[in-house]
């Protein structure tokens, strides 16, 4: 059964020879990775020694609860929570155990810190499984918000499986009996759910919004494995404010649309106190665009600095080398590497040219025409 | 003197030639309309049977005060207020007293409606005097924000004066001296300051943004003429209020330029009540877009209803064909053109088709990928 979704030699020369494959070398080993997609193949999708894992795939955002469940779901669903962090899928591979990006590239951190976010051993027994988890926590290299309830580090939350040369999930009761059985960490399952239990759903929609957390994520309990996902108001200001000083190298309707969505989910979920809201919505943009004001009236530039942690220098020193490769016009300035107890402390920062170059002509008193 | 600067028929030709000028029919009226800047002669400038009517224009934004002051003027400054309204021209061709817009168009609404924003007894003293004027009010076709000291219909305030055939401005000492004579209603003028005035400027801007007034224009006293411009904290939230409703029609940059020129007023002026600011800077944007969506769900569009009055129903009428031909595909939808005592109340929508397509979408239950 698995065989079938082996992804054999002829396509993957097909895709390469489209450009929808490439040769990639990352962590220290080498191998083939759809860097678009590809037939079936989602991009993100990685062969090693014959070995395919699966890309996850996207899956589409509601805006309106509503009317969304009942148009994209139809029959019992499982609404599991949806944190705040960076996707990666967990594999076993001949070299060790290693944390692939949604990219496709092995996240240099991740790995270096794999033993520390979970009991490795189900690998012994499932050698081909592939967990599909979010990292999230405030001493993390790449986002700049984290969920409430992670207050230092990082922490790894498990929200589906594969197995090796398959594109498919593992259907959600045996999931759920692994985790169980090897006391993975997951995300909160909050059940089962017909897609006419809006009020329950919202419910804790509204309590999620309130605790600070990013959202849900609904999928079907079906063999089709349909997904869908719906964030709280609270994720969208979370956004705006992880990412004012990226103002201006972000897609443009990176900020319009979020304000777009927080006003949909407050209309839809009658939020009452406006006043509040309002509140942390202007916060949101205007306390992290006068702190990089100040900050660069203080230092001559805006940067954001990213801590984390890791047992191998070598990773961090990969890690800046991933992060620089993958910058584009964002500059990756490596500050610290220091022994910190049984690990080392990598401290980076992120500087936005765009930013830094408007507040370097507006600051110096030159004029904007518009 | 004047005459040097007239624009003869060569000048004519060749700016048409390059696609610069065009013969423009607008308000009844033929003439040649400068479409872009053409060597001196700015955008919007207008020949009508050899009388050279210059356009007005653009003023560079100083983001801050300080640095810019010293940096952009040298020796005295008038301080005047910048209204929130729309650029207009009154001038007295043949036909009668017009009044153009930035753009070079006759205004059909402000043309109709000089002999109550204005004597016009100044033309049969002074026929070659241009008078460049803000219109501003709740009850005007083009702008969606109105200043607090116009609570209704639309008031004019000169700013500016030139003479046909230049595109100089009158020196200030005289324009003053005009105002004065004939009773000319004009923006405020604060004073006469030098560019280490800052204290006493912020002083005049924390005020005026208390009062939710828009900005302020130095213009230098001297043959240079040299101008700049700076807004409040609260302009910015009113662009921002205002425009909502098209927030995807609107270049992508508009809403987080204006953001980030708050943060800068804020922070230049150290503005302490953040809270209630971050209140109205979340209530801009949150505010409109919740009605936009509550308008939606009732009438199944969005729209935008602008009102104004006309003496001459005919100029309703061409007010609305111009606006359908400079609306690109924002709609203009005629509601009611109405007898109201003296005048005709006309109502007209505009509609987004952008906003409108994505509620439609997103309140379907369609789902994004992103």
């Amino acid at each position: 059964m698995t065989t079938k979704s082996a992804i054999n030699a002829e396509r993957i020369q097909r895709a390469m020879r489209l450009g929808k494959a490439a040769e990639t070398e990352s962590g220290g080993l080498r191998y083939v990775r759809f860097v678009h997609d590809f037939e079936d193949i989602t991009r993100g999708t990685v062969v090693l020694h014959d070995q395919a894992v699966y890309g996850y795939p996207p899956i589409g955002r509601l805006l309106a609860l509503q009317t969304g469940l009942a148009k994209q779901l139809s029959g019992p669903f499982w609404l599991e929570e949806k944190v705040d962090g960076f996707n990666i899928r967990v594999v076993r591979a001949q070299s060790g155990t290693i944390a692939l990006t949604r990219g496709g590239y092995v996240c240099p951190f991740t790995t270096d810190r794999l033993q520390d976010l979970l009991d490795m051993s189900i690998f012994d027994d499932q050698p081909d499984l592939v967990l599909c988890a979010e990292v999230a926590g405030p001493d993390n290299p790449y986002v700049e918000s984290a969920p409430p309830f992670v207050a230092e580090d990082v922490k790894l939350f498990v929200f589906d499986m594969m197995r090796q040369n398959s594109p498919r999930f593992l259907p959600q009761n045996e999931k759920m009996a692994l985790i169980r059985r090897y006391a993975l960490p997951s995300v909160e399952i909050f059940g089962r759910f017909e897609v006419g239990d809006v009020a329950p759903i919202s419910a804790i929609l509204k309590r999620l919004d309130e605790e600070g957390r990013e959202g849900v994520v609904c999928k079907e309990d079906s063999p089709r494995q349909r997904r869908t996902k719906h964030v709280t108001g609270s994720a969208n200001l979370s956004d705006i404010r992880a990412s004012v000083y990226s103002l201006l190298d972000l897609p443009p309707e990176y900020f319009t649309s979020r304000m777009l969505r927080l006003a949909l989910f407050v209309e839809e979920q009658e939020l009452a106190d406006s006043e509040s809201l309002n509140q942390r919505a202007g916060a949101a943009f205007l306390d992290g665009l006068t702190g990089a004001i100040r900050q660069y009236r203080r230092e001559g530039r805006v940067a954001h600095r990213f801590r984390c942690r890791f047992r191998d220098p070598e990773n961090a020193r990969r890690l800046i080398r991933y992060l620089k490769q993958a910058a584009g016009h964002v500059q990756i300035v490596p500050r610290e590497l220091e022994p910190d107890g049984d690990y080392w402390r990598l401290e980076f920062d992120r500087i936005y040219p765009s930013l830094n170059g408007l507040l370097s002509d507006w600051l110096a008193g030159e004029v904007v025409f518009d």
